[in-house]
């Protein structure tokens, strides 16, 4: 290709990287292999040396492995988890496989941090429950999800079955309402050691931290997350609009909840 | 704090440096500034050995920096960038501070990589454009965007001022068309050799690379972006509905494009 001649060759590796990627996670290679370097070559209109570059970036990123006498497969299929509407993970992940939960604590906080009982309008004194679990799909980690909940609700959630149900649906049935709104803030990070340890990835290997801070419907906030999520397992998705999600054009009804 | 005691150091640190991320993304430093570690100690139920830890980590995530005599401060205020609306980086960073662009390569490409052609619904031989560009904040660089863009809708953005504007802008001008939605996925990655050289990180730094394609507004793809975004500058925000998009109160306007 025009563009990619007489560039350095990591540019070049990086441009064939993100064209891969873009059809990796695309779905364009339904059974986790991907044809041969010449052909591959032939497709991106790239040299050999060049393809070798970029699938050794994303092997590198943790998206493809290569095996002698294998060839080049995709480690794992990536999830994708929805920023479009609020949803806990086994609700998201639905019918694409089984979530379950391994609880590593679940107790009340006579005392919150100050700032996370800022976050829950609420004095430190009031105290609330911190519920931390590690998230396995299919066997494998997915995230370490922690939350800090106001005391009333997460009294309730404690009796809940932690180990088999979302916390958002625990949250509604304690607190006898629906969710109404979440802000999230996404981070990307690499994995600090403890991490790293309990979702089983290298120490310095891409995580998202995912900040969220979700209210009941009428306003009144209840759960403040820390959660970080394998990113070679996880892609967060959106569908975004033009016109801002106070002119989305009008749609089928969400699937409801099961 | 009750939960925190007895566990292993690396665990606890990993919990404090969560609900200090937590305050810092939420703007509870204004000045930029940390308190000592005695102060913060008190304020989070936990030992100084605890926080200077959980900093520790922080400081290891880019967040934030230590010195002596000066002590601990944030290493640069995060920029938010939504997810809720489809926006250029100069539209949504509007009065926040200024984006340059500096254009690395803008350009007719003969014929289209397949899975670009793919993504693109048109023939490879139809042909494209290809933009890439470092995007400047404040005189530090904040992402590496790539667009394949179609023929015809390409051509008249390269006339366009690709140093002073966001491609969107452009699009809707030679399209004489608005945009309609865009689908975005959202991974986190290492940054490689090449992207790090170019955002000016270390190796191995987390970033994010998002992968967008956007359509007009009666439905036809136009653009598909790699971006590369420099997690330590940027958050990616979102405000999630329990509902779903489709029955998002009414709210107000959104801020009509400059």
């Amino acid at each position: 290709m025009d563009h990619h001649a007489g560039r350095p060759r990591a540019e070049r590796a990086r441009q064939l990287a993100d064209v891969l990627r873009q059809q990796i996670t695309d779905g364009g290679f339904p059974d986790g292999t991907l044809p041969d370097e010449r052909v591959l070559g032939r497709r991106l209109g790239a040299s050999r040396n060049a393809v070798r570059e970029a699938l050794a970036l994303l092997c590198r990123e943790g998206l493809l492995v290569r095996r002698r006498g294998v060839g080049t497969t995709v480690v794992l299929p990536k999830y994708g988890h929805g920023l479009d509407r609020l949803t806990g993970l086994a609700e998201e992940l639905s019918g694409r496989g089984t979530v379950t939960n391994e609880v590593r604590a679940a107790g009340e906080v006579p005392v919150l941090p100050a700032a996370i009982a800022a976050r829950l309008d609420v004095p430190a004194e009031a105290g609330g429950v911190y519920v931390e679990r590690l998230r396995w799909l299919d066997g494998l980690p997915l995230s370490l999800d922690t939350s800090y909940l106001t005391a009333d609700v997460g009294r309730a959630v404690l009796a809940g079955d932690l180990a088999g149900r979302d916390v958002f649906g625990l949250i509604e049935e304690a607190a006898g309402a629906r969710l109404g709104r979440a802000e999230v803030a996404v981070h990307a990070v690499t994995a600090d050691p403890d991490t790293a340890e309990l979702l089983r990835i290298e120490p310095g290997a891409a995580v998202f931290a995912l900040e969220r801070l979700t209210h009941l419907a009428d306003g009144r906030p209840v759960d403040v997350e820390s959660v970080r999520i394998r990113a070679d397992r996880m892609t967060l998705r959106a569908t975004l609009h033009r016109g801002g999600p106070g002119q989305v054009p009008a749609r089928a009804p969400s699937v409801p909840e099961a």
